[in-house]
């Protein structure tokens, strides 16, 4: 089986009004120094078997088109293996 | 500066209907394979300094209850220093 994480993150030019708002609620609840906070989407997806090159290829084509919007988000794919 | 990742996933008995409607469009997209699909949410905090005991306490009970709901999420917190 293998397990596939992934990260959909606003790019960094764009504005994160949601992390913005926990970034204030961080400091307001006494945690201090926090410079920035991001927040983002996480899919896990488990996958039966071993995975090849063609499915890799074709979870990166989805990853980057569908479960994120090229347009302002950035993906990042990790495999684990299981 | 250290950067903290905080992922909230469902508790796996809780329904993800998200996840399953992204399960269900793989398999329609000819991903094969696809078991199963959860849907999470991930913050990314950036904190000046080092992150001391104190710092880091704060950060989980901030994660456990108020980044998650404790009755249906989990939380995952993994600290990068750098």
């Amino acid at each position: 089986m293998a397990r596939v994480v992934v990260d959909v993150r606003l790019k960094s030019e764009i504005l994160d009004p949601q992390g913005r708002a926990v970034q204030g609620a961080l400091g307001r609840l006494g945690l201090n120094g926090v410079t920035n906070v991001r927040q983002g989407k996480q899919f896990v997806i488990d996958i039966d078997g071993e995975l090849d090159a063609a499915a890799t290829e074709k979870l990166h084509e989805i990853a980057g088109n569908l479960l994120s919007n090229p347009v302002i988000e950035d993906y990042e794919l990790s495999v684990e293996q299981a």
